[in-house]
């Protein structure tokens, strides 16, 4: 299946990108306890990769509304979405 | 690749949970414009689907501080996370 392809690849990409990017953003969560900011990365890394590999689903589970292809409408989202989970409050 | 099985399994099943929660989710969710609720659905079942099929490789990435097999802590840090990110005001 090419979907899982993308998806094995994207995993190994991601890996990465997040040896590079890990401490720039516990920098930017200092508050964080480590445990929470390494699941919340998990979280994240599931959104970034779910949604490179399989969004064309989106486009019929939405009735047409999500537009897979607005790849900058795309990011926006995925910022917001991933801003506001990263900056909760852990428990 | 059982991982690649357990991934589309997980995806089908995902499916099926999401036609029966998505009402619910969009009454809780009332001032989010129905485009940004269905990214973020998309977002959330990226993050769902990673934590319950490849969440072992996280217990390496974070030098053992995360433990997947804390069901209930997974569920708890995955409840804060998603909670916020869906509530965040859409730009």
């Amino acid at each position: 299946e090419p979907d899982e392809k993308i998806q094995t690849m994207l995993n190994q990409q991601f890996h990465y990108v997040l040896k590079r990017f890990t401490p720039a953003l516990q920098r930017a969560l200092p508050s964080l306890p480590p445990v929470d900011f390494f699941w919340r990365i998990h979280f994240l890394v599931g959104s970034m990769a779910h949604t490179m590999a399989d969004s064309e689903r989106l486009r019929s589970i939405s009735s047409g509304l999500c537009d897979p292809d607005d790849t900058e409408g795309t990011i926006r989202r995925l910022v917001t979405f991933l801003n506001a989970g990263l900056k909760a409050k852990a428990d």
